[in-house]
């Protein structure tokens, strides 16, 4: 059942032992999300214990260092950024029949829970934490704030994102006041790569390969590249993005092959192509200007199927 | 001699055919900064134009499309974001000892103008224009309003930089509440990049050297290797950011050698190192993580002087 932000507050006054669930591939908004209403519900005096089902990556240990670890059995189930049963991952799917309520901003929120709060204005699910936090008879500190700048400023990619809005940057201020030292955080979630991701940068930019008049452009990391270094998923962090940046590419793909001969393919366009229809002829999906596919075959021959598709799009 | 905000409405309001200079080699804030006072003093029903030494890049077009271009003889001349004299270009350089009111947040302007307001709290110069408009009584508009989100937004590197401030995001708020397409903008100034752009990048990328046990990172780009393409200012934006990106760096510098045998050098640091204490050793100078000098000789030359001033940095 739908409910209002105003409910929120009575259901989260009159229960109690409350299990906070993030989605699998945790990110900041998630977390942040999560440890933001863990700190409040403690200091409502409730107990309360965010859970996820990977490891929490070392970057985002900054958001529950002050936190206090409780021991209970949950009587009340809440969910944070979650848009489907099944992104809550392996160890937590044994909640996924008892999530009590869902508290999101995914516009596709498959409203799993007995109730549900969906706000799909809202460029990150922190920035309804804070609005739900600011209801409650909670006095906001410094460590709920910088839990909520990090959930907001993680799924605006840094307030550059189209999700955007002047809400974002009111709260961001906001929790710059409660004295985030923003600079820092952003630094940690957007300035700082690995030397495996250097090196991997260098490899996918010596690929650049354009097409179609220049209206199209491909990088690629092949799994005998990957294969020469220890990744880490985050390593792969932002490289979709690089062949589109470049001026006059309307259509950028990123091709990482991830198991020999099995290309993930990640497409990024101009708003006047829609990416999701380039990879549906590959059996992909996604959104209008992100969308995601994969393709068998060597490098050059996926390159060939893209491109013929291609042809169809920027003539 | 130094003035208060109040005192510029008071010069405004007072004067007539302005001048507004900014600094060589424009960006975003001098731009923005200038096109907006310059909107707001037309306004006034004021005679006012905005002059730069050099061309404006085409990618900020959409800050003056809708400027009425005046043609007057100048009686009251300001510079917006403007340093010191020098910066203000060849062609400006005529109005360098004529300059009647200097707006700044450089906390080393030169004072070099008859009247000046250095606000060094602000992000970014637009913020403070962003204040004297609103002390005038003109009403701010889109046009106004673009212009401002800008200059706030391209020095404070989308939000990212060390000096943003919950100042910087109240007024970006603001500014998208007046119907500023953030989005549009930030993609264009942050989002896009020639391929010659595209090129260096993999040359500098393939330079990458790493000393003082991975502390310290350095790329360059040569003379030699610049003049294969045709290069604009733009082409060269945030490259000195790009060592100190990768992981453990705590010292990263970018050498452009921008005439045979002669380089810029920019430093960027970790907060624990003063990077214009480094450049002091070579006449230069900056912020604590964030300052630049220049250095005579070969490339190989001008890596030794650095190290062996850097080893006093980082044993």
């Amino acid at each position: 059942m739908k409910i209002e932000l105003k409910d929120i507050e009575k259901v989260l006054k009159e229960n109690d032992n409350f299990y906070i669930l993030t989605h699998k591939s945790p990110d900041g908004d998630t977390l942040g999300s999560a440890f933001a209403l863990c700190f409040a519900l403690q200091k409502m005096n409730k107990n309360a214990k965010v859970l996820c089902s990977d490891v929490i990556p070392e970057k985002y240990k900054f958001l529950y260092e002050n936190l206090e670890i409780q021991n209970f059995n949950p009587k009340y189930i809440i969910s944070v950024d979650v848009a489907e049963a099944q992104l809550l991952g392996d160890i937590l799917n044994c909640y996924a029949n008892q999530i009590d309520l869902s508290i999101d901003h995914h516009m596709l929120n498959q409203k799993f829970a007995k109730l549900w709060y969906i706000d799909s204005t809202a460029a990150a699910t922190a920035e309804i934490i804070y609005e739900i936090i600011r209801k409650l008879e909670v006095r906001l500190d410094f460590n709920i704030a910088k839990c909520i700048y990090t959930g907001v400023s993680t799924d605006t990619g840094c307030f550059k994102n189209a999700n955007t809005s002047a809400r974002s940057h009111r709260i961001a201020a906001k929790m710059i006041d409660l004295g985030v030292d923003n600079f820092k955080i952003d630094k940690i979630m957007f300035d700082t790569k690995s030397k495996t991701k250097l090196n991997l940068e260098k490899i996918a930019l010596n690929s650049f390969e354009f097409f179609n008049n220049d209206k199209c452009a491909i990088i690629s990391l092949t799994n005998e590249e990957i294969n020469k270094f220890d990744t880490c998923e985050s390593d792969f962090d932002g490289f979709s993005v690089i062949p589109r940046q470049v001026e006059g590419v309307l259509i950028g793909i990123f091709l990482r092959e991830f198991e020999p001969g099995k290309f993930k393919v990640s497409v990024r366009t101009d708003e006047s192509i829609d990416a999701s229809m380039i990879c549906a002829y590959f059996n992909g999906g996604g959104h209008r200007c992100a969308a995601g596919c994969i393709i068998y075959g060597t490098l050059t021959e996926t390159k060939n199927k893209l491109v013929n598709i291609i042809n169809r799009f920027v003539g």
